[in-house]
């Protein structure tokens, strides 16, 4: 059967390693700092040029390559099955203010280089591969087409120096039709993101692949402990209601009820004020962030429920009360649990080792994940180290990546 | 004996309890502000009319009044033996920006006070009644007694936006002349300064005057916490190093070991840094202050000793490294055994409870200690407020102050 070659020949396929290499080499060109990373913040100069250069090499490995409303850059190829759903790869090329050359550009370029790999083959799905604008101020190119942009969003002023409204026109896109790019749910039949883990754990333990689980949930409450501001010289030990002990015993709390409790769940004291502030001051009030992450919102909500529970007794021995305020939530988007199965199934084809594992950061496929099944891959990233000069993935540990993205793709388009 | 039927009058005397309270609400007016207290910092418009004010007082006591080159506003009277030295009673009438109406002014008026009702007594030494200039801004009339003045401070800009030199010029003293003021060791009898306890311990416990042990030593630390800064979503709990979680069992640790010591020892955290300072951040590294007060200055430096080594093993546990600077000692001035004695025993001759106990604030006494013994007599601080508008004591705690002081003096007098 002529189907059943097509299949044979692509199974064999695999991305250039020296191309993809070179590739990550010239984009890092872009917006190249003293300190060996990038200033490529989005719809700054770097960026612009930049993409220039990516619709470049979408041109050349055969795409169709337009810029949506939302300044997404978009290279198409048709598929060979009448109506099939699209296959969308893609991820990010701007960077924070200071960032390093992997976190976004791995899976930039590991999608250009599936789509130079497959010019010469055919696939059933009509595949897309996109550069999502703005990921780092707002994830604004891939939350467009969830419908997920609010109009006041388009007057913040990125790091640029540009509003988001006019950086999109700086790329080729439009403000005043963001509503046209949205895509409804069932849009797509999957879509794939290549990702450094942008954590220490597959360094650490030398594993080549992760299986992303999910890209975990958020919820940021700012937290208000209210003791009694006293003079630090007058005032005994034991007739002190000083909310720093009280805050200190909190941010301690937390850390140890979360570490204790079995899941990959994390949470965060980042923030913490003191008042006054003055070292001759018992502080009357401190005010702290507390973030919790968790694959699943309702995890959070429990332990939040613990820790709360807690911060109240604290409060009960040291005289001092706290009250929380919620200020942020992301929605947690679990991965589709069949892509996970495939991406294991083709990092094993390959001999990489693999590990399941939350994404504790956010990234595109967040919000692709409205429009239908997403996966993602990672890779590690040595000693963790992400949004600075510092952060590095091995080539070949790119290249490990961009193997598993091809195979993966193809793995879906023959369902 | 002729001597001994004045000494039999004067024992009988007390000061004027209506004429106290009258001129308390006086001074009151100088600098008031909306809520309820005063701004009347050191050198501002509120302080020179204030010291004129007082000036007037002492004049119509009978005083010689002068002001010497450091601005101390100083009426003396002479004593009936040639060559005794003189018994000096004083304190400050300068408040913070925002202050009571107790602080400081509380031993000038009963300072003033005890010159009115002694105008028609005689004492064998001379009497100097003192309001000190800029306490809060530095103690700088009394440390100028002392020769502790520096002159680079003489530029330092006051709350009331002039120099301290400006202002002592605003004052009718003489920053070029400040070396004349200079009093050596053994040049004062003794130094007695009523004062509000500014804690909460007297009022609390319902005893009537403080009798003040000394004013505690001071050490401050810059303390560092250094960890690993890193991604709050991408880092699982146990793969941290993180300075916010290590800070906090630092403070906690400074607290309870501090409170768990014998003794009247303090320890405060009153100013702490997170950096980079994000809800999202896992903190790298952490400063904060450390203080501590004792009476004595070898237990501080033990209490020191036991934090740092157990601040050591908390960086050993959390992967974070801690270290110390110290940028601040005042050393402790402890009060004359004799003088304790003299004060408790004039205040139960006025049916007034006592207790003993350290200042853990700095005062005028401090400075004054470098020329002879000193004194100090405490009456409460209503729930210990101080600095603030609501600063209170009840008139009559200011009466029975007064009289102690009153007491104490005629006491020291005759010996």
């Amino acid at each position: 059967m002529h189907g059943l070659s097509v299949r044979d020949r692509t199974q064999e396929l695999r991305v250039d390693r020296e191309r993809l290499g070179q590739r990550m080499r010239e984009l890092a060109r872009f917006g190249a700092n003293q300190a060996g990373g990038i200033d490529r913040v989005a719809f700054g100069d770097a960026d612009v040029a930049a993409r220039g250069w990516v619709s470049g090499l979408m041109d050349a490995a055969g795409l169709d390559v337009t810029i949506d409303a939302a300044g997404n850059l978009i290279g198409r190829r048709p598929g060979t099955v009448q109506g099939a759903l699209p296959l969308v790869l893609g991820s990010h090329i701007d960077s924070v203010p200071g960032g390093g050359n992997f976190d976004g550009q791995v899976g930039s370029m590991g999608a250009v280089e599936v789509a130079a790999t497959l010019a010469d083959a055919r696939t059933r799905h009509p595949l897309e591969f996109v550069i999502f604008p703005n990921e780092e101020g707002g994830k604004t190119g891939s939350r467009a087409l969830a419908g997920k942009v609010e109009p006041r969003e388009l007057d913040l002023v990125t790091a640029s120096g540009y509003t988001i409204g006019d950086g999109l026109r700086r790329i080729g896109g439009d403000p005043d039709r963001l509503g046209s790019v949205l895509r409804p749910p069932g849009s797509i039949r999957a879509f794939l993101e290549l990702h450094v883990e942008q954590g220490a754990v597959l360094d650490t333990d030398g594993q080549d692949i992760g299986v992303v689980e999910g890209i975990v949930g958020i919820m940021r409450w700012n937290v208000v402990v209210e003791g009694m501001t006293n003079h630090a010289g007058t005032t005994p030990m034991d007739r002190r209601r000083d909310a720093m002990v009280a805050a200190a015993r909190f941010v301690d709390m937390v850390y140890t009820t979360v570490l204790d409790m079995p899941g990959t769940q994390v949470a965060t004291v980042g923030r913490l004020v003191a008042e006054p502030g003055a070292p001759n001051v018992i502080p009357g009030r401190v005010t702290a962030s507390l973030e919790i992450r968790d694959l699943s919102m309702d995890r959070i909500g429990e332990i939040f429920g613990e820790v709360r529970a807690r911060a109240d007794a604290i409060g009960s021995v040291s005289g001092t009360s706290f009250s929380f305020d919620r200020f942020y939530v992301s929605e947690a988007a679990p991965t589709d649990p069949h892509i996970r199965d495939v991406i294991e199934t083709s990092a094993r084809s390959l001999g990489l080792t693999t590990r399941r594992m939350p994404s504790g950061a956010g990234h595109d496929a967040q919000s692709m994940a409205h429009l239908g099944p997403v996966g993602m891959i990672f890779i590690p990233s040595l000693q963790g180290i992400s949004h600075a000069p510092e952060e590095h993935t091995d080539p070949g540990d790119v290249a490990n990546g961009a193997d598993v993205l091809l195979l993966t793709l193809l793995a879906l388009d023959r369902s």
